[in-house]
């Protein structure tokens, strides 16, 4: 019996309930033998009531001060956690995301983990306590200020220091049963996924997928960490993301592990743009330089009449604005003829490596869309992944046809969702 | 100009609007030429929902984990503090206890500062920022653990931080315009004190007055730092507590700085103790392993007849049930009569230096109190205090004769009371 370590997220402990909740699951834990270190988030709606009293003092707080004030909220909701373990007879001791060395750069509100010196916890385990330690935090390597993760920051400091004390695994505790072959919310049928590979998991992400965020994905692959996602209110045993199939029973690896959509996108295409080199590097340029992440880029061939091409890319709703200003001061440069910018998309993607030896997926892929009604915009494909963007009003029929399509669905309706959205 | 420590209370950062309002007073210190260091509290009512919280999940909190809940507190403050200070234009950066350097003993929930190494917050003075301290908290000297110092915690942080700095003075904003020469609440003429001795602003402190609390006196007068009482609503010039009058004006120490009342006393009497060697030490051994401090003790000759004597003595009311209890277990071994517990009284204390020079003011005392109509059951002196215990339902009544006794009633109702209480 080894170390492990589990992480819940705000949903999980919105409450004192909840906290109460939570804290008999990790004694469960204790047990059963094994040293457990966990990792908790902010209460429910905490980080949302703080970053409002934010804006109420000051329009653009800083990186520095307001890293210090959203980590009040795990402050709270882990010194919380371990009264209530040792309310249960159990011994626990909370510790800040800087007494448990977790070392970062100073990109306050996004900071990157450098380096993970968990020498307090390992003593904290030694002396038979369990360790909680607080999510999404850490502390500045060069100025020893308190810095934030950003986004999925809890479930990055779960792997991190799972894969800085040698876990067994790394268990991620959330409101659904795991990760399932698409969004249980759009379809009924959506089957739990026992297994997935560190590849496809990413793939997903990538797409669409809320469970698991990318970043905590790339770096349990990295580390060869085993992430198993579960809910922390049916205690089901959830999915396992790894390099090779864990468990009691081998699992073959599906051909495709599950269908994403993402609704978070808008399109912008570049219309009659002259065909000759240099002319999409411009353009990608300028929108690098205004700081925007893009996903998706597709251009076909030149109408031969006219000697111009339109370039389609996908980007954030969020980055919308700021990209179609960053690209009409290239216009002139570019001599492209008009922009159009079209948020009513969304993407719809397929995501398995089993795609890689099966012939034939796409074309079921498109099949299926066909056969629903649903037009295809655009296409783009990874080696172990197909994505296309449709209409967004079509997307959720979309997704039903061809999750149904690949005989994805299950013969019951097996998901439930048991809360909110934790951080 | 030199360096300058603010310390403001949870009333006066109880909300964004408070916020602000306390940074634009910090801004007018930092734009009159001083370095400012600024200690703050937990907002308004934060502390007591920490402790709700606690008490939600255990019924008995562990230390550690009870102090690493309610320093969150301060955390929340201090960060939106900062942060409303930058949107006016300067520089500000929070620190917690542990940043701040304020090191204390490891006895969670009521830690005594051991010593204090403001490195970081002298690096921040010197490279231009306000500093912002969160009150309450430290760390502890052996294990590193968070702790927090108990009542009147952020005055003595805000005192000691004064001292290891060598400011010119620790400014200690509060709801009220500084220390009256009477609770304000009680007497509608009470006088702002403009300047009042470490010696009697202890005594005051010790007999019910609440705008400063002992411990913190204490702390300025090892150290002799001077500090300036305020309201942090009016902006007026405060009450100086300091060994030397301070100011524009010379001032002469008055014979009576002020009338203190508590009314959060009890008081036992042991009745019918024989009265012999070694009886009186028996029953305050009890009352000592029981952990229990005690305030007045009066033991009056025994009457010839009966060789039996009464020992009375007062102790907070929320220790009378296991002080009665402790009592109850000697009661064989002293051979005392039996016990009275009275909590209907209240302790009315005259303070004054100049009362050890200028007779007749015990008479003048006793005399407004008969005047007055109001009976004196218990009396103690020390020599710049006189102290009587009255039935609760008199004190207002006594605490105006008293006080028109001695002169200092003023021309005006000057004294207004700003918000609510912080810690």
């Amino acid at each position: 019996m080894g170390l492990v370590v589990q992480k819940y997220g705000g949903s999980s402990v919105a409450d004192a309930e909840g906290i109460k909740r939570v804290a008999k699951r990790i004694v469960e834990a204790k047990k059963n033998g094994h040293q457990v270190v966990v990792v908790v988030s902010a209460m429910g709606d905490t980080t949302d009531e703080l970053i409002d009293l934010a804006g109420q003092v000051s329009p653009m707080p800083a990186g520095r001060e307001f890293d210090m004030l959203l980590t009040a909220g795990e402050r709270i909701s882990m010194a919380l956690l371990a009264m209530a373990i040792k309310n249960l007879g159990h011994e626990a001791q909370s510790f800040t995301g800087s007494q448990a060395g977790v070392i970062t750069d100073s990109a306050h509100n996004k900071a990157r983990i450098i380096d993970v010196t968990p020498g307090r916890i390992q003593q904290s385990l030694d002396a038979g306590n369990i360790a909680i330690v607080a999510g999404f935090q850490g502390v500045s390597q060069d100025k020893k200020d308190i810095t934030t993760l950003g986004r999925g920051g809890s479930d990055t400091t779960a792997v991190a220091l799972a894969a800085a004390l040698d876990a067994e695994v790394c268990e991620i505790y959330t409101d659904v049963d795991g990760v399932f072959t698409a969004d249980p919310r759009v379809v009924k049928k959506a089957r739990k996924i026992d297994w997935i590979s560190f590849e496809d998991m990413l793939e997903l992400a990538s797409s669409g997928s809320k469970v698991l965020l990318h970043r905590c994905v790339e770096y349990a692959r990295r580390y060869n960490i085993p992430i198993h996602v579960r809910s922390s209110f049916s205690g089901l045993r959830g999915t396992w993301v790894s390099n090779e199939p864990q468990g009691d029973e081998p699992m073959e690896q599906a051909i495709i592990s599950g269908v994403a959509h993402d609704t978070s996108e808008a399109k912008i295409t570049v219309v009659g743009v002259p065909d000759k080199p240099g002319e999409a590097a411009t353009i990608f340029r300028a929108i690098a330089d205004a700081d925007i992440n893009i996903d998706m880029v597709v251009q076909n061939v030149s109408a031969a009449s006219t000697g111009l091409t339109d370039i389609s890319f996908t980007l954030p709703k969020t980055e919308g604005a700021k990209a179609v200003e960053a690209l009409e001061k290239t216009k002139s440069r570019v001599g492209f003829d008009s922009l159009r910018y079209d948020d009513q998309i969304a993407k719809i993607s397929l995501v398995g490596a089993g795609m890689k030896t099966n012939p034939g997926v796409t074309a079921t892929f498109f099949e299926a869309l066909s056969n629903a009604g649903v037009n295809i915009e655009l296409i783009s494909t990874s080696e172990i992944r197909i994505s296309v963007v449709t209409r967004a009003d079509d997307v959720n029929e979309a997704v039903r046809a061809v999750h149904t399509a690949f005989g994805l669905d299950s013969e019951t309706d097996e998901a439930v969702v048991y809360g909110g959205t934790g951080r």
